[in-house]
């Protein structure tokens, strides 16, 4: 065995450490860990320890390896995030759910893709259609995981603003990735292009061969066998997706979203020690990049421009959506902030946008100190609004429809519980 | 992303799904999982396969990542394996144990020197002591995770003989590692010597101080904390053994025996799921180096000398130690059979050998199915012993002395229970 096993094995424990440290110190300070998470990423970069410091303590011929374990934390990451993905939430729906979702994911979207092709132009890489959508989808994230936990702390996921938000963050997300991926498939950086008229085999195979086989498997396989296949599974059709042309994170996710619903929390549960081995070096390789060490007055202006779009975009939509189809002020406000919520999902489409070329690394180093602004401006705001711990008399409304009866069995599978991990 | 990441997450998938598979049948047949492991990983190499299909499922520039997950498996392996050896298992010892454990350790040893020496000469490849010494430590292991795994599946662990094989086991363990490391060091591979001096203060570093620092973690943290602080300490005591110059096994292992007594449970069942999404990585590309296709006669010969040599020397010397002791025969004979079984800690140590140069492919391909056929071997002939299911008459012994009373608490931390997964 060679040095550089030696270094990557350091790192990993370096990374480890430097992530759930920063994350416990967040939650200390009544933030999501994810917070943590990123600025032990940012830490690890060039920003704060000088160019110097961050390649001798993570030197080139480590990356690689660095880069592959991010990449299978991620993977998992986002089989999770499938997984987490109930249907049974929009059982439960309301008629502002397709309003709220549709103004939380398109306003953004539409405002972040008008200020990529005004404000933003100096940042600019390659084709100007392309690099606006990758702006707008950058913009109108919402961060499905990290708002769980947060409705989770605050008691609130069974209450109306805990449904309701849950499930338009749920459609966001869809809706995230399925742009994402036609953005993606525009640009299509994979340099085969023809590959991606294999997707429809391959979501045809999914839900119609593999779905029902995986059922088979549930009824007869163990604990462990249903970790592995679930791992597996998500690690091949990461792999298929990505040699398809997409990016990895798409195949991940939906092998989540097709896994067998009872087989669900235990597979979670065990899953999430992979994660909190493998994942924060994905914060890490993102961080790394993130250079703001030669930040100039202008960029600063960019900066606030980009968030204050984003904040005020996100939450004045839904918001007004909200109102507009019946919602009351607060819990409306709520949603709202709720929403604006950003964590690991944004990080994970940055980093698609980057290694793809979309976007550079300057306006990338700008839109990661978005999403830890974003996302770490959710629980004071909540907090103002007086939602800061347990439902208040507004929010635990009881005049929902005799049909959320059943919401009492929604939480087992959509809050995180106390289970291992919970990243955004 | 390129296409090696690709490749590396589908062997990664293809070893997990074969490494399992193979596993789950081996259990069929009333055979420990680790033979079907280690069958997987015989499977990925050039024996069956073929040599171009072998390097076109696993090519050059993929192994270096497969490498680096089967070194993070292994660590975690040899973690759990530290985790495993339970102190109090001593408490109940019988005057059997070190008269039994020594001869279970030093007869194979020496035999197997011998055999080196006299028939195995044409497979020297450096200093002959060196030679000499590693193929002693070879036929002397002991698998105590395969063999704690057969004990329970049997309903043996509270038996006598249990107990006295569970205790004698441990023993040999840290015996192999101990000549290993004694071996290694000798041999001096690492090219740095002068490093081995640093070991003395590591060991003290980490009894003295980072074994109460531990106790403290573990009375303020939460499972996930000791996982991640378990994972991390573990590789990273791994790394530095690596760096010292011996293999990253001895810290990894060293780390779990120095881990908090009362948080093992949790972090075992937890680090299980690391295992079993790692660890086929490490049974694949250790069986990668196994080429036995052009084994002809004169092998054969080697290979019936080298097994009936190991088989001979463990279950004679623990046969005439027990007996000397004072055992009776079935029970003598029944630990001396559970002591030939040698599964996953012999791959490792054989692993050790082929990287360091101590022994060359051909004699490590031999010294696999050695493995393989000694681990076998154990299930069929305890069945003839009559001990295939359930303590007999003769084993559930009730003349053990009084203070074999609390051996009801043993088996709650000696046998692996119904926990994820047992790779021997």
């Amino acid at each position: 065995m060679s040095v550089p096993t030696v270094t990557v094995l350091l790192d990993l424990v370096l990374i480890m450490a430097a992530a759930h440290t920063l994350g416990w110190l967040a939650e200390k300070i009544g933030q999501p860990p994810v917070i943590g998470e990123i600025a032990a990423g940012i830490l690890a970069g060039p920003t704060i320890i000088g160019h110097h410091l961050s390649s001798v303590l993570f030197p080139a011929d480590a990356r690689p390896s660095l880069n592959l374990l991010a990449d299978i934390g991620v993977a998992v990451f986002m089989f999770v995030a499938g997984l987490e993905l109930d249907r049974s939430i929009f059982t439960g729906a309301r008629r502002s759910i397709p309003a709220v979702a549709s103004a939380a994911y398109l306003v953004p979207f539409a405002l972040g893709s008008c200020v990529a092709i005004t404000v933003l132009t100096r940042y600019q890489t390659g084709n100007r259609l392309h690099f606006a959508l990758f702006v707008g989808c950058a913009l109108a994230v919402t961060a499905f995981p990290v708002l769980a936990r947060i409705l989770h702390d605050r008691n609130l996921v069974n209450t109306e603003i805990g449904q309701l938000s849950l499930a338009c963050a749920a459609l966001v997300d869809i809706l995230a990735w399925v742009v994402l991926a036609v953005v993606l498939a525009l640009a299509h950086p994979g340099g085969a292009p023809w590959r991606l008229i294999l997707l429809i085999p391959l979501v045809g195979l999914m839900w119609w061969v593999l779905r029902p086989m995986l059922g088979r498997i549930s009824q007869i396989g163990n604990a462990q066998t249903m970790i592995v296949v679930g791992v597996g599974g998500a690690l091949a059709v990461a792999a298929i997706t990505e040699w398809i042309g997409l990016h990895l994170i798409f195949g991940a996710f939906a092998f989540g979203v097709i896994f067998p619903r009872e087989r669900r929390p235990a597979v979670e549960s065990g899953v999430r020690v992979l994660s909190a081995v493998l994942l924060p070096g994905f914060f890490v390789v993102a961080g790394l990049a993130v250079d703001l060490s030669g930040m100039d007055s202008t960029a600063i202006g960019e900066l606030v421009a980009i968030v204050a779009v984003a904040v005020l975009g996100k939450i004045g939509s839904v918001y007004l959506a909200g109102r507009l189809t019946g919602m009351r002020p607060r819990p409306a406000a709520a949603v709202a902030v709720l929403l604006n919520t950003r964590g690991l999902t944004e990080l994970v489409i940055l980093s698609v946008g980057l290694t793809t070329g979309l976007i550079g690394a300057r306006l990338y180093s700008l839109l990661v100190v978005m999403a830890l602004v974003t996302t770490a401006s959710t629980a004071p705001i909540l907090r103002i609004l007086g939602m800061a711990h347990g439902p208040s008399e507004t929010t635990a409304r009881t005049d929902t429809p005799p049909h959320r009866a059943h919401d009492a069995t929604v939480p087992a599978d959509a809050e995180p519980d106390a289970r291992l991990d919970n990243h955004g």
